[in-house]
C-alpha cells in the first residue's frame, strides 16, 4: 500500500508516500480556519499566503486569522485566471519574499485553484533553492488533481506548463466547505479529473460516478467528499510509484495531450482545463476504439458520463487536424518527437502508447464531432 | 568513501556519489574536443550548447565540431559577466529551447564560467520540469567550485543567487588546457576557492598550496591539475554527504557571507567572486581568532596565502559596518534572521556558528583593514 487512511471526526487523512518528502492530504470541512493543521508543516516563523483577487475576498482574512499570532504573516494577492499563470507573477512572489526579508526556513501557503497552486509551488521550489509550501486548494479541480503530487510551473507563450519543477508541498488541506460557492462551470471542470481517475484506474469508481453524478452536481457534501477522497487516493498511489513521471504517472495525462492542444489554440482560460480534458478524454477513447481496444459502447459510455458532468464532448469548430497536430507535437509527453498518447486498454485501465498510426490519429481528429 | 578515483592516460575521473543522481567529474587536457565524454551523459538527440560571447570565440566551434553528426545541435551565446546572471537570460534559454521544439529528453551543455554554469543549470532544472545538462567549466573558479554539486540559479536585485534550484549535472568535464589563456585576475579568483578547501577541510593541502602558489600562478599544468583534483574531491565528498545544504555543505561557504556582502554592495562583477571570498575568508579567520579558536599567527598565515594568490585581503574603503550587516542579514545561510557564519575551529577545520556576539562582529568589521 502506498497510502494510509485515517479518519478523525469529520476529517479524513491520506498520505502521499515519498520517503523524506512524504506528506498528508487532509480532507474535510473547516480546514481554512484550522490553525493547527495549517501550521503543522511549517518550519520557520515567516509565512506568506498567496491567493488571487477572487478568492481573497472570501477566504484570505479567515485563513490568516487562523494562523498563530507569533508568526510573521504576509499576504500577496495576484490576478485571477489561467492567463495570469506567468513567469511575471512568479517573479512578483519572489520580489515580495525578498522585500520582506524571508529566509530559507520561511513558508508559502497557496490559497486558490490550480493556477495559484502551480505558481506558488514553483515560487517555493526556486526561492533560495527551495522552501516549504502548503496547498489549500479552493476548486474541485485543484483539490483532486494539481494540489497533490508536486507538479509546479507556469505557462509560456509557446506551451502550457513548459517551465516548472517537481516540488512537493508539506501538506494539502482540502476544505470541502469551499465547494458550496464554486460556480457550476468550475465544478464541472473538476469533475473531468474525477472521471479521469475512474477511466484510468478504477472502473467501479466510474460506475459510482455514473450513478451519483446528479448528486455531485447538486453539491451534495458527502458525495463530493467521497469523490475527492477516492481521486486523491488514486493520485497519491500513482505519484508515490513514479514521482517524476518516468513511467506510470503519465497515465494521469489521459485526454491531456488533446486537451492542452485545445486550451493553447483557443487561448488559455477560454476553455477551462477540465473542459478541454473532458473533450480530450472522449477523443482518447475514440482513438482507443479505433485501435480495437475498447468497444463503441465503451466510447459512448465515456462520452455520456463526461457530458453528464456538464462538460463539452465536441472539439472546437475552429480547430482543424493540423491545428491539433501542431500543438500536440510540442507536448512534453512526446519523447524525441515521437507521438505518445495515453489511451484506454479497457475502461479502468489506461496505458501509454507511442505506435498510433498517424493516419488513424488524423482520421480520429478529422471525424470527431465539432461544437458549432 | 564517497568518491572514487580512476586515471586513464592523462584523464582523471572522480565521482560525485548521489545515488541515482551520481555523476563523473573528468579532469584532463583536451576534453572540449572529446566527443565521447561530451555525449556519454546525453539521453535524447537534441542538444543546445550555451556559452558567453567571450568564450564563444575560443571554444564554441571546437566543442560543437566534436559532437556526433546525428545530434540536432543548437547554440546560444549570452553576454559575458556576473551582471548578466539574470532571470532575463535564463528566459532566453527557455525561449530558444521552445522555439527549437526541444523535448524532455533534450540536453543542455554549459560552456563557460560560473555565470553560464549556474544559469544553464537553472534553465535545465526548470525546462519541462527538468532536463539533463553537462558542465564544461572554462575558468578555474567554476572548475573547482560551481560546476560541481548542483547549485544553480540567478541573482536578484535584492540578493545574489536568491532564485535557483538544486539540480545535478550528468557530468562535469574539466578541460585543463583552457587555463592557459585565463586572465591572471580570473586565475586568482579561482585560487580563492582552492585555498578555501584547504582552510575548511585539509590543512596538508593548505601547506601544499603555500609551497606551490608561485607555480600555480605561473600556470604550471601539473600543479593546476593536482589543485583541481583535490578541490573537486573535497567538494564531491561534502556534496555527497549533504546535497541540499542541511548541514555540512554550509562549510563550503567560508568567507561567502562577508564576500556576498562585498559583491552586492560594490555591484556584481566589480569585485570578482573569488576576490570578495578571499577578503571574506580573512575576515572569517579574524573573527575566529576573536572567538579564541585560532591564533593571530593562523590569521596571518591565512592572510598571507590569500595575498600570495593575488587576491585582495582588505575590505572596500566605501563599506562601513552597517553596509556589511545590512547585506549579511539577507544572506540565505541565516536561519530565522539569526546570524550564521562559517568560521575556523583551526586551520583545516571549519564549523557553522550562530552565536557570534554582534558586538564582536561589529568590531571585527570596523577594525578590518580597508583598501584605499
Amino acid at each position: 500500500m502506498t497510502t494510509e487512511t485515517s479518519t478523525t471526526a469529520e476529517l479524513l487523512t491520506l498520505r502521499v508516500a515519498l520517503g523524506e518528502r512524504s506528506y498528508p492530504i487532509h480532507i474535510g470541512p473547516g480546514l481554512i480556519d484550522d490553525g493547527e493543521h495549517l501550521t503543522a508543516g511549517l518550519t520557520g516563523k515567516q509565512v506568506m499566503v498567496v491567493t488571487n483577487d477572487t478568492i481573497a475576498g472570501h477566504y484570505l482574512e479567515r485563513l490568516t486569522a487562523a494562523l498563530p499570532k507569533d508568526l510573521d504573516v504576509r499576504t500577496l494577492v495576484l490576478p485571477d485566471g489561467e492567463v495570469h499563470k506567468t513567469f511575471a507573477n512568479v517573479e512578483r512572489i519572489w520580489d515580495a519574499l525578498l522585500e520582506a526579508g524571508f529566509n530559507r526556513r520561511s513558508s508559502l501557503i497557496a490559497l486558490g485553484g490550480g493556477v495559484i497552486g502551480d505558481m506558488v509551488g514553483f515560487a517555493a521550489a526556486c526561492y533560495q533553492r527551495g522552501i516549504n509550501f502548503i496547498q489549500v486548494p479552493t476548486t474541485l479541480l485543484s483539490q483532486v488533481d494539481s494540489s497533490v503530487g508536486g507538479k509546479t510551473g507556469v505557462n509560456h507563450p509557446l506551451g502550457k506548463n513548459m517551465i516548472g519543477a517537481f516540488w512537493q508541498p508539506r501538506a494539502v488541506l482540502i476544505d470541502t466547505d469551499v465547494l458550496a460557492t464554486l460556480p457550476p462551470r468550475e465544478l464541472s471542470s473538476g469533475l473531468a479529473e474525477v472521471i479521469k481517475y475512474g477511466l484510468i484506474h478504477d472502473v467501479h469508481f466510474l460506475d459510482w460516478l455514473e450513478q451519483e453524478m446528479e448528486g455531485l452536481r447538486r453539491l451534495d457534501a458527502d458525495l463530493l467528499a467521497r469523490a475527492i477522497e477516492r481521486s486523491c487516493a488514486i493520485k497519491a498511489e500513482i505519484v508515490a510509484a513514479d514521482e517524476t513521471e518516468q513511467g506510470v504517472r503519465a497515465l494521469l495525462n489521459l485526454g491531456h495531450t488533446f486537451g492542452h492542444a485545445i486550451e493553447a489554440h483557443m487561448g488559455y482560460g477560454n476553455w477551462l482545463h477540465g473542459e478541454a480534458v473532458g473533450t480530450g478524454m472522449v477523443m482518447a477513447a475514440d482513438l482507443s476504439q479505433r485501435l480495437g481496444w475498447i468497444s463503441v459502447d465503451d466510447v459512448e459510455r465515456t462520452r455520456r458520463v463526461i457530458a453528464a458532468a456538464g462538460l463539452p464532448v465536441e472539439a472546437p469548430a475552429e480547430m482543424g487536424v493540423e491545428d491539433f497536430l501542431t500543438r500536440m507535437k510540442l507536448d512534453k509527453k512526446n519523447v524525441d518527437s515521437h507521438l505518445r498518447l495515453v489511451l484506454l486498454r479497457s475502461l479502468g485501465d489506461a496505458c501509454v502508447y507511442d505506435e498510433t498510426p498517424l493516419d488513424m490519429l488524423r482520421a480520429c481528429i478529422a471525424e470527431f464531432p465539432r461544437r458549432h
